[in-house]
């Protein structure tokens, strides 16, 4: 349950728009339904714009209705559909964007999405004035300002109920599993797995990678009897393969570890309570921000309450790993 | 992820005691295995009490090593077994409790449990000296000087699950449903749920019922066609029996809404990625803030941070419900 | 995987009708996707009937696309919706109905349901002469003629996720549970829910209740230190309470079981994988009994093999529960 | 619900041992407390060997009670682990082996496992003359003589879920995906899945790959305006890689599928209704047949009734696939 902070409306709009973009989160859905429905509440029109900037720049649009938003509250994925645009990298991309939305008469936009989407809506708003606010949607949870992201709850739950069924394997088995799980820069993902998982190890990108050490652990746990089997978690890191590579690594030290990599499976799947919430207060908060005259901010969570934060900063700054938590994590599984 | 307070360890203990006590609820596993492994890794002994207080009293209770927590962060309920233990509210029986962990050498108790189960362990902590600490877990989130408790984010989600089938029925047949979800004294739950499952009405013990409101809305909302379904969710209340007599009422106004009571489905289940992590953390932290001279403490949760919460204010104060939370989910519902 | 019948074509129809009619079960979607997809791959044209006989005799009905059943193989529920028709026991009404079908060039009816809905499609063709195929789609497996229904694979397993729930609660608490599962005159699911959940009874509606019997086995396994805690599972049978009815009495005998009523979630859920193949084959196949003229049967399964029926026996027997399952499932559980 | 043969018991055990071996399968522990439970319900005492023939030739096994197989019925996994045993393929380790089971007064062994597993066990009988049952416990159901296996529909739903997932991803992102289910030499797991996921195209080992032919569709379909985005089940096939080479191929085609392998996931978790009812008939079948005389046997399904199968026969022949099932699965996806 957050905290919601009191705003004073003092800005009409008569119609904004919303888009999701970059890749797809769970709990995309609810955030469009807060949004929409908030906004037709306070008498707002709402447009939404199918694949993210590549349906904007193509004027790719429609109105929505309370009921367009009716019953996806618990699917996965997002209705509006989202893509990748490198064209928006352009600027004049960008100013014919806004150009798209003034013809329509389009006092805002609300872009649901990561890091790069929402570079993109600070620029929008900084070279053409159009008003922004970006809800941070992305499993990796690696958004500066915000210590919470839709869609990062139901991606843990996810690689956590594959872990549970991987154990049951590496039990039977006495094996060891390297389980890769997402997260090219950021181990915010395996941490939180791997504590919740009970993993013997967690291998994360702000952390070096040490072969030897990790094989004479194994050697060690398997001669002391306490670690015939177990779950080695491991986020992706910024080259594919990385997992694979360990794994061969592992095998030229005599260790005979399997590897399962989850992928894609933990982008998708109806979005968990805690996610469905959260995305819920965000979409009807940036309508309130709007209303109060906010503008090229995000909507984020700081110490439990939602809060505004600069687009800017967003941008600008990069999220770090809390140490502490790895730390305990890796404490318990002695 | 929870920031954790820096704590200096100023204390030494030799051996303690921990137990599960009141209802059950899922994650109390996984703090039994974090109080467990952080004790052994300070060379604390842990002695795990059966069946919480009633168990205490009898001495019934075994050391723990590191391998007895194994394998058990996926499950439901209390490896050590749980329950409601009248006796201890005899300060003769506490005081006996208190001879016999002194008679083990055992220099403090851990309490996993609820609001009933904290006052037993501050009361122990008051009359006898044992020092306590109790980490919050209930499926209720009805604690006071606690945002979360144990159990609550995994209910959340199961309850939700069940609603979202329920709602498959509910749209197939146009019908209306009543469901039932835990909270007698708190809407904690109801909120929650009702929110994630975009349901039509969230009714809470800390509002009162107005059942002709009630179904002069389901008759408006039939009648703008918008309404032909749809899922209202009832915190059960302090006396059973509630959302059956509503349906009672509601019948009597001409409408016809099918019941549905989650009932015990709500306790179980192997706990969510949340509760696992929350679990763990409390679970290491109870035995970190004991080794720094805390007690007659709960562990809780502030602000996103794990914080420390006086016993003597956890019994002495109720929670209250956040009722803009409400007021949001009821605002994206039309 | 099913055996099936190769069948020649002998006859050609224009356009066919397709509902969903009484209890919604999970499966229904992807059997409106075999009957459609495979009619049109006959260039058969397929009329969607909403909300069963209801909807037929309003004449409320569409044609469906490929397009119209894209992304329904996963949902719980029936997209056509569906009702319980008292009207439709009127041969009057039944008439009339058979007007529209014909007015529509409709040549055959596809009705997916359980008893009462098949009774109906009999006696619509045998007064009226309109083809008929039904489809046994009921989560109860009550259903003469067939050894499986569609639906009743995907509620077991989804009063077992329910039961291992409880078991963590029933566990923890050294309880006994009665827990109640759907079947008013079938044991079909208890039975199937008993064994899989490893319940210490089962009581269903073939076989009388014997409430000493059951209160001086609780005790004699309470006594033996072996039956501390455990799960009766109990079909709802004819009159509703009978669970409740069943706890009181075995309190009078002291004995003090927790009652848990899955009632409606059992309805609803994405179908099971079993459920989704048995759903497509049916429906695909009542196409092709079509085609190969037959009509007024039921496509069922058996031993393993997809047949057609005569809804005149459908009708006409009651199904019987074998006896050696229950035995079996009894003898393992000591 | 499976019809089981009437038996008479004509040969006396005192003792019997079993074990699980080969690669791991959801259902393998209720088939072990099936066996468990039966037979001492006939007063046969019963060893549980651990890791298979590995543990078999250690002499490493222990008597079981009737709680030794205690709430294990929902467990993924074997409790009494598995192990590929290449030392078991030398007629002296058989030898030995019978010498082991002898020395201990074992009657018959009950082995639980796939095609491996059960060849061991027909040597054993065959050259030593001790008494085997075969149960066939596998996920990928490509075992001669009988319909089903321990596993598969459990193997099937959890693959479905993940596709679930990942449909969400390809239809938000309009994208392709090739989705690699187990099957080196079956494609019994892809064909069930593609089906009940309503997959755009299945791959199977028993029929050729024509990457021009796929390329060409998925060109087709897309500029049809149809098929944007979808699904393609893949088995995995005789050789690793098959997947990634495809995808490869494709985009040399012009196509951009992306690439998902389930893996593991798809041999643990809990198993289904279905799984759980079949290996707990399973398991106390064999007994049954023991006791009536049988050995040298695998309990089979055969047109849904529980069968046995000479141990010669299921080695000898090779289960083939059902074509109708593939066309009729690609007939309904159009």
């Amino acid at each position: 349950m957050y905290t919601l902070p009191e705003l004073k409306q003092d800005k009409d709009f008569d119609s904004i728009a919303i888009m999701t973009s970059g890749g797809d989160a769970p709990g995309m859905n609810p955030a469009i339904r807060g949004v929409v429905r908030a906004a037709l509440s306070q008498g707002i029109k709402v447009y939404g714009i199918q694949r993210g900037y590549s349906g904007l720049i193509a004027d790719d649009m429609s109105t929505l209705q309370s009921g367009s938003v009716s019953n996806i509250v618990q699917r996965g994925g997002t209705v509006l559909k989202t893509d990748r645009c490198t064209a928006f990298k352009d600027p004049a991309v960008r100013a014919a964007a806004a150009e798209i939305l003034r013809r329509r008469g389009i006092g805002a936009l609300v872009v649901i999405g990561g890091d790069g989407s929402l570079t993109g809506a600070h620029l929008l708003q900084q070279e053409t004035g159009i008003p922004v606010i970006g809800i941070p949607g992305t499993i990796d949870n690696d958004i500066f300002g915000t210590e919470d992201t839709i869609g990062f709850d139901t991606a843990v739950n996810t690689a956590l109920e594959a872990i549970d069924r991987i154990r049951d394997t590496a039990t039977s088995h006495e094996r060891h599993f390297l389980v890769e799980v997402m997260g090219r820069a950021s181990g915010s993902i395996a941490i939180n797995v791997g504590m919740a998982a009970g993993a013997e190890m967690i291998l994360v990108p702000e952390r070096a990678i040490d072969v030897a050490a990790i094989s004479s652990e194994l050697a060690a746990s398997r001669r002391a009897g306490t670690g015939s089997s177990g779950i080695i978690v491991v986020a992706e890191g910024p080259t594919p393969g990385l997992t694979s590579r360990l794994a061969e690594q592992l095998r030229e030290q005599g260790q005979d570890p399997r590897v399962c990599i989850l992928g894609h499976i933990q982008r998708g799947g109806s979005p968990s309570g805690h996610d469905r919430v959260l995305a819920t207060c965000m979409g009807a908060m940036a309508v309130r921000y709007l209303c109060a005259g906010y503008s090229d901010i995000m909507v984020g969570v700081r110490d439990g309450s939602i809060i505004d934060v600069p687009l800017d900063d967003v941008i600008r700054f990069r999220k770090g790993l809390d140490p502490s938590l790895l730390d305990m994590a890796l404490q318990v599984h002695r």
